[in-house]
């Protein structure tokens, strides 16, 4: 969606080829070079930032409209995806920001009543990427992007720091749980590597022997009897994820409960 | 909504006051005499049952939508009430019974194209309470409700059966996180009631002296100065859920990695 015609047409007509009520927002984490970001999109003339997001077809299978709008973003497929939190405690949510000022901005020919200014309520999505192989997409509402430290997101639009925040609670809640990192390191990796991968999510030091051990107690990764030869006497032991009977227990409503 | 005329009301302009296309469904856990069991009704007339559940006021906040149906159903307030997981991968639940079918069975003087009929996606909810403590308040639609133990759920309407599934691995992978038994036991209570309590839920047996010494070191409860006699040489020690020092940690967006 970038040219004017297009805007038009969906500002105008979008409520029969989506849902309304319902849209989803992407927190999109990037990792690189052991630095965690988000993606933001700058809003044109509104001088906000804020999350990808997008609606879903009205036929479309919920987590298909998630994998479409974060493809149609980054440009990347088959991600870790994950949905965490619906966020409708806001009630007016685009009303933080007025129709008038909306419609100027934008040059609309639309009424105040028009399907865009009513509640929405946002499912969340978070994914993990390297954001060093995305290709960031702007469109007609949207001028610049960002990959922002997390430590550093600046005030978004409606709630969605509230939906940052919950994202990284998320992350750091389940990072025990699942095969998190997947998307970000090699298939084969190194102890340091996947150390170096928790600190930086968990914003935190971590022992790094205690560290091994758990992952390993937890099942989460499996060591491989194939050493990387770094130098002539560094050689460290591959470990891989145990993705395929992670997914398997969790199938069975079988979850680590240590 | 009992009578005729509410419900004629409510099917021809319920969208008027709810929000369409976005439903609540309720996983309502019980717990009494250490039996975990969920509270299904059954949908009259369709032979099936259900999940309790219910519409989004337009103006109201999500999660206040959530705790009214609850309270409307079972007369209870302040419950630990908590959202799980959004399902919207079948793109037409209530389509997979007929409209026919279900105008016929209720008497209802609509149309296919009725608002009920859209689809709708559901967000889950589960709660935790005491079933003796519950008063069910049946509706037009359902005529009869029973507490089904948790390994002996019928097959339900829709795609239900995968939402009591996802919830019941939901409160399985956050039993060490939250302050899960907060409503089921009393303010202060013994080890073996709170091991007891936790193998129900897990459906598995726990070593209980590791198990006290786990939920210590997660900082999870706390022990007291205080016994509880319960015989001339029986006087175990109590303890306290830490819900406090544990929902400033989730506020702050810190929370246990072990």
């Amino acid at each position: 969606m970038n040219t004017q015609r297009e805007v038009d047409e969906f500002v105008k007509n979008g409520h029969r080829e989506y849902l309304p009520h319902v849209s989803i927002d992407s927190v999109i984490f990037g990792y690189h070079d052991q630095q965690l970001r988000i993606l933001l999109l700058r809003w044109r003339g509104l001088e906000g930032w804020g999350l990808p997001g997008g609606f879903i077809r009205r036929r479309e299978p919920l987590s298909q409209a998630a994998h479409r709008i974060l493809q149609e973003r980054t440009g990347l497929e088959d991600l870790f995806l994950q949905q965490f939190h619906v966020f409708g405690d806001t009630p007016y949510r685009v009303r933080e920001r007025s129709p008038e000022e909306f419609i100027e901005k934008y040059g609309l020919d639309i009424g105040h009543d028009n399907w865009l200014f009513e509640r929405t309520l946002s499912i969340g999505y978070f994914a993990l990427v390297d954001y060093s192989k995305v290709t960031v997409r702007t469109d007609f509402f949207t001028d610049a992007y960002q990959w922002w430290e997390v430590g550093e997101i600046p005030p978004l639009l409606f709630d969605q720091n509230e939906e940052v925040e919950k994202a990284l609670a998320t992350l750091r809640l389940q990072i025990y749980h699942q095969p998190i990192g997947y998307n970000l390191l090699p298939e084969k990796f190194t102890i340091p590597e996947i150390h170096s991968l928790y600190e930086t999510i968990l914003g935190k030091e971590l022992d790094q022997r205690n560290f091994s051990k758990k992952l390993l107690a937890l099942g989460l990764i499996r060591k491989l009897d194939e050493r990387r030869a770094i130098g002539p006497h560094r050689s460290p032991y591959l470990y891989q994820f145990e993705k395929e009977a992670y997914e398997e227990a969790l199938k069975q409503g079988i979850v680590h409960t240590y």
